[in-house]
């Protein structure tokens, strides 16, 4: 498999290379990214073209046995292009434009950067295409990152209301899609259709859904515009990707796949900034999600944290093991190759605290130890490892417009889209049940339980798809919200659940937003929930059976005793409905229950901090790798039958693993 | 009496209307308000009109025998006269642009948009001024609400220049009244003038105050444009009003009140993203506001809330019983007409969480039930209690002006203007005291007591009224800072508190600004308040006796001993002067003695929750209202003597009455 | 001495000034600031001059025998000039020019603004420049306050342009200093460097520190013209001095202090909204700060502080005997002149409620008998107490343009500069130990102890001090990030603490930015911290001792055991490198033993409420002054051996000197 580091010899004096690149081969690194910033030095004025630097390192590396990975430079305009074309520059909320001097101060929707962009893409495409040693090519970086997935300039506004017009055809129907009658918004040309400014109240929620997918599709069409060029003049083996990031931006990774090879994902568990890092099921719902992107296709990692991380503001020092620890966790959910961010960490610029493999003094010490560690181990049984299947019993559907919705109208001030998300996919994660994100797109024949957390907005062939998964046979978990909105962010008008309704068995005639600090409890009644309370939070539902069963009750307000969580027989499935935001211990033992009903693989651990997965060899046997998120508390992990071996020490276990605090293993069945 | 909705006909097809009217009717709705946001349909493009939509929706109702109230729809200014004439946008401080995609996009101050106002809206007079089932109009919808009470464009600073030079005529004058020796910012034109913009530091405070009158004074004659051509064209029977919100902007509704037949008032006790409702005696006094407008004059709640509300955050879903006692509450308090906003929460838009009578899926439920049994008993007594008299002892003064010089210098992080305001009100409520707002026009004749709370600006009028007030037998209650500003925002130069000195019977030398989480105490010394110990807060006055004994003193800090509370005879009256923000209880037992002293009329009851309110009718009855706010605990009141019965049950109650949580009750004496 | 009042006649009717003045006479005010906001008096419109206010002014005052002080009234630009040269505003980081309306509203790198600047310096130092009682000038006010520091427009960025041109003379050079090899930010004109306006993500960090520094040396060059233009034209014994305050900006008071005869500073040890003073320590670090500017000579207090400030928010009353205790605070630090701010509050204007020694009534009450007091006193020992020397054995190093980078770079959101520099430099004051600020270009000669605070940006001339400091015997306190920096902002390539390594006896290969909230504990194994535990926060450094020995340790974490505070033996010296944020009782058990270890001169007292100050008199005698900055608790001082008189009272007091809340005593020694 791949492994290696993010370089950038333009950042260091040539004497320095042949020591790095020594030192690279020491540690087993066999790929590494370059060029991603390295526009200015390719095009150092406008149509002038220099690729000496990068000739004289990919050859360096060549030499060396280490392959290359490319990327457009195109999230960094140089200042040249800047001064002459400022119109380039993206504009925010208020219209103040983005300056010039960090990154990625470009708006998609000007044609002058979409021409500059394919001009350099296709001379570089034109340059390496060919090259035997370097594999393949990264778009860009982190499209829409930092904000730069919306602007709200002129071009972007002109742009705008062009896509609408391809969408809608006639402004009739967008007045009527948008439910411009409201507010007295009716437009009557295209050109009066603003992008969403500051206003004194709130914009139009189904222009501001439109304009998100308006942001997503700019980035889309010009990625496309990257992969059609380069696959014009790339070799066949030459692969595109691009590194995504999640952080809640209006950029739809699904669609911008389909032009890509595979997915690539920046794996920072923990940020400038950050005390601590995110949650165990937290990182590996990212990489569900990538796994997610492209039908349960391998991705990379093309940056991988491996210190310290910060810009004006650092953080959290990643602890002894956790390189391992990430890297495992990585793999174990789907990454094919592993880039560790960065080679070596700047003297200087924005990022001179993210810090690498080596840090500022350029002398290998623990960090590099332990890569090196890695490195080895995986030598050993990387390659049957990320050629194993991964097989999930349990599928969590996401939808990025549902999101986008959300973000539109969190309804509660409490409300925060991910963290919900991640109220109804941890239990899994806690349990060690092996999870798929499932889109709109996905076939959902083979899974035993879909969970569908929070499903405001909806999609009537999602519903259709729900619907059926039920009926034959299947277990549905729905939230509350499940059914409220229309592809257009229109209110259904159907009763709530909508057109989940029958499926569910319930009726939402009355629901209450609960707001930060606010509370509601909640008490199970019936099956494995009852008697364990929880807090409700966020949003309660009055959840009003019709043909379901009810499984928990509110305790308090003016609708105690009414229905909470409830459980409806439908066709051959079983669908539940929780109403409310709930605890871990309320939503544990739900789940415990649904899983057992419907076969769910789980393994029992000591808690949330330890994560195991198993996935099946092309021989047979199988991989279980677990780690223990927790930096102080050893964890245990129940073993699945048999005999397991560890196949670097050969060491063999049974029965109950006991782990070190972050500990990282993968065994073998024998 | 007139009950109603607000009613969006445009918001749903036409096949709907018959059916919303059905239900209208059964509802037993008398009229509804229409059109407030209709410009668009009205006028689609430049001059021309289209009012068939609105026909066809009044034809229906009127066959229905339902009224219509009109709104002349210029919140919503279309997106065709903004793409042409993009100065009518408001302006921020910042010089950003608001831009179109809400409501409320324009400033006062546009010609251009003060003469499309006035095309739409005489083109609406001649349409429907002579018809016979349109009974009133209301002009635009909340002026100033959601920050466009201020706007800073060059159109606005033109108009400033011109407002203040026929303020002020000349330039030295202003320069005299604004102290503009003051950093060297003396005027020597006009046009050198600015609107308060950002600065490094604080604009001029007599500037700021001008500011804000010129604001009001802008939304004034821009309201006054509108009438004067109603006026021209509708029966005498219409009559003209305008539905206000009170969030503390640059409006004043007591100058505009002139120009209109009676006042409305937008009834939200609680709002998206509110947890809870605000404070049983912060949404009287709103009534009590409404009341002042016109000189006690009676007025319509155009919108009274009916279900949750919320743009893009809800928040508190209202109680079962909180439509009738908030309707209850505002009818004892002088609204003579209740519209429920809104008859059917909206589909899409801003405003799709603004839930109505009826919610997203058109059928009638619990709210339904609800404002039919307040229709219902209604229709027995209502028109009787609406033409009862509403008669206080207690008169609060309140000035806007003085408002708006406390938002410009709040001189404590812990002062919020409204909060104080109601500290000396509240007591008054939780005794259930009637009280009137009085302002510097009012004829004080006939109130027991004037409670005159942080009366920061003064005006030489108002002071020689409290002056006489007191001079003739009455009671008055100063606060801390009070007489400190002449009517230019400059300080006086008596001692404090200036022209009030002699009539407190106090002078204060030194005093304290406190700010958030700090605190002195304070402790009674003599009379009702003798051994009542409390936090004192925000501000601090030393108080130093010249003619006035002491009532309560500091208890820490270098001025421990120092009066806090004084009491003085003046004439034949007597004035206290409170000289810190006080807590519940202290204030509490001064009111209690001071209109015991003062012969005002109290009922007891179980505490702040319970409020009651009585009214004599016509026939020598009396309405006595009562409900309970508490959504948790029971209630009671004292009756007072009589025999009380209830108009619809025709129950009999007497002595201690117990009440449930939000109970709401109306009694007529026998 | 001189001891005076800050005094505004334009703000006054004339009718006024002859009681002003006979007050100002009883109150034995020998010296009065006037002018510095009175340009637009001085110049009524553009070329027209008119000093004939000033002149009667500076006529009555010196008829009574009042010296002057006057200010260029640069800081206030009039009205007149703005309307017709706008570009002379402001800009801030996102573009929105900063509006006419308060005050400063000026960019230094407007040569229109310079131009006009020059003709009215000229000017009043053409008028007044022989004056026999004018005894000196004030330039401006206050240069860089309220974010008047930086100013990021186009005029702003030419000039940005021409000082890199000027500093690093080729493109290629200043393109190496600032790694623009990073993202891409290469220039290839000057003309495409920008201001550092808003950026999606974080500009390079080298552009930050140059453009601080560019700013910096616009105001000093703008100081420099008035400097210039002053002293062509006033005689010799008239002086010209600057009104610094210390709130962080992109000034530098050492430059600018060569072009002045000594340093003023506006000494507000409370402000508008602040809730209590700042620490004792805080203030006196700043009279250091003061004393420092210029190589150790004594300043002016131009501002002192007489009663409670604010704008729009007001906050904290100083207590009985504040300005006393603040006046011989000032004094005993270094101030060899006081004057009062402000002779009388305001009736208008932003400034209305910054209270002076008469408030808005005009009346003589407290403060105007509390600075009699302080005058008569000092009337009796004020001239050889400023006189005496002060001679500190403890050095405290401080860069403002390390300042500025820690401004850049925080690294921690629970790092605050002036914080953590006092963090350092309080034990000393706690233990009345006399202390200098140092800079770059001080002498350390004679110092016994050289702390050095968070000394991030290294400057090769001082590394080199400190190491030569150490090694001629001296000993020397660095903390954690010492060591990080070149001066163009580039991390150091050396392991850290970069050159001090060998001076430390250690190195730093691993550490953690600790975040708000966020804690690690140390205990001392060693010396005299041994057994003493503290919190760790804000930032730890993994210390591993070369030569050095462990003095305390972490005590969690996987770093726990690791080295916190190490001693080291350098040369005939002694190095301590403090690698964490700790608290007081560890910092002063270890400073207690350094400064026993290195001879320094300490004085005991009950805290760090008492302050206490010795100065040697020309005659040898001994001047020692304490006060006790508490409000609420008695202190205590161990007086030093000898025979102390006060010398006003001529009472005597040896040994333990007890000291009442707000205590404030001068003694000289017999």
């Amino acid at each position: 498999m791949y492994i290696g580091v993010d370089y950038y010899p333009e950042q260091w004096p040539k004497e320095r290379w042949t020591e790095d690149v020594r030192l690279m081969k020491e540690l087993g690194v066999n790929v590494v990214r370059l060029a991603e910033f390295g526009w200015q030095l390719m095009e150092p004025e406008e149509g002038v073209y220099d690729f000496s630097l990068y000739d004289e390192a990919i050859e360096l590396l060549t030499k060396n046995g280490i392959q290359v990975v490319l990327g457009t430079p195109t999230a960094t305009p140089p200042a040249w292009m800047i001064e002459k074309y400022p119109e380039i520059l993206p504009v925010d909320q208020n219209g103040t434009v983005i300056s010039f001097g960090a990154r990625r101060h470009y708006t998609v929707n000007s044609e002058v950067y979409r021409d500059f962009s394919a001009k350099i893409v296709e001379k570089m495409a034109k340059r390496y295409g060919q090259h035997e040693s370097i594999i393949g090519w990264q778009t860009d970086n982190e499209y829409g990152h930092e904000k730069s997935d919306r602007s709200y300039g002129n071009v972007d506004q002109k742009a705008f209301q062009t896509w609408l017009k391809e969408k809608y055809q006639t402004l009739d129907t967008l007045n009527e899609a948008w439910g411009t009658v409201f507010w007295s918004q009716t437009y009557t040309a295209w050109t009066q259709i603003p992008v969403p400014r500051k206003v004194f109240q709130e914009h139009n929620p189904s222009l501001l859904l439109d304009f998100d997918r308006f942001c997503a599709d700019a980035y889309t069409s010009y990625n496309k515009l990257q992969t059609d060029l380069l696959r014009k003049h790339i070799r066949s083996e030459q692969w595109i990707t691009h590194n995504f990031v999640y952080t809640g931006q209006a950029i739809n990774q699904w669609d911008m796949a389909k032009d890509l090879d595979f997915i690539s994902f920046d794996n920072y568990p923990v940020w400038g900034g950050l005390p601590e890092p995110i949650a165990p099921a937290a990182i590996a719902h990212q990489h569900d999600l990538c796994r997610s992107s492209k039908d349960g296709k391998g991705f990379w990692v093309m940056e991988e944290l491996s210190g310290a991380q910060g810009w004006s503001s650092i953080g959290y020092l990643p602890r002894p093991g956790h390189i391992k620890l990430w890297t495992y966790q990585a793999i174990a959910r789907g990454a094919e190759a592993i880039v560790y961010f960065r080679w070596r960490a700047a003297r200087f610029g924005t990022e001179e605290f993210c810090h690498g493999v080596l840090d500022h003094d350029g002398k290998p010490k623990r960090k590099y130890r332990e890569v090196k560690e890695v490195i080895d181990s995986l030598s050993v049984f990387g390659d049957d490892w990320i050629a194993s299947e991964y097989k999930a019993d349990v599928a969590v559907y996401y939808d990025v417009e549902n999101a986008w919705a959300w973000g539109i109208q969190p309804q509660s001030n409490a409300f925060d889209y991910k963290h919900e998300f991640l109220r109804f996919y941890s239990p899994a994660h806690r349990m060690n049940a092996l999870t798929d994100i499932v889109t709109k797109e996905s076939n959902l024949d083979g899974y035993k339980v879909l969970v569908v957390p929070v499903y405001f907005l909806t999609d009537p062939l999602v519903n259709e798809k729900i619907t059926r998964f039920a009926k034959d046979g299947g277990t549905v978990i729905l939230s509350y919200r499940a059914g409220v909105k229309e592809q257009n962010n229109f209110v259904v008008e159907d009763t709530l659940p909508g057109a989940l309704r029958e499926l569910a068995g319930v009726e939402i005639n009355e629901y209450e937003s609960l707001q930060l600090g606010q509370n509601n409890s909640v008490e199970g009644v019936q099956g494995s929930v009852s008697g364990v309370n929880s807090v409700a939070s966020i949003w309660c539902d009055l959840v009003e059976p019709t043909t379901a069963e009810v499984l928990a009750e509110y305790r308090s307000c003016f609708y105690e005793k009414t229905a909470a969580i409830t459980k409806n027989k439908f066709g051959k499935g079983t669908v539940y409905y929780v109403g409310t935001a709930l605890e871990n211990e309320i939503m544990d033992a739900l789940y415990a229950d649904i899983f057992k009903d419907a076969g769910v693989t789980i393994m029992s651990s000591s808690g949330e901090e330890v994560e195991a997965v198993t996935r099946t060899a092309e021989d047979g046997s199988v991989f279980l790798s677990v780690v223990n998120h927790s930096t102080e508390n050893k964890g245990s992990l129940t073993l699945p039958e048999g005999t397991w071996v560890d196949p670097v020490s050969e060491e063999v276990v049974k029965g109950e693993l006991s782990l070190e605090p972050l500990a990282a293993h993968v065994f073998r069945s024998r």
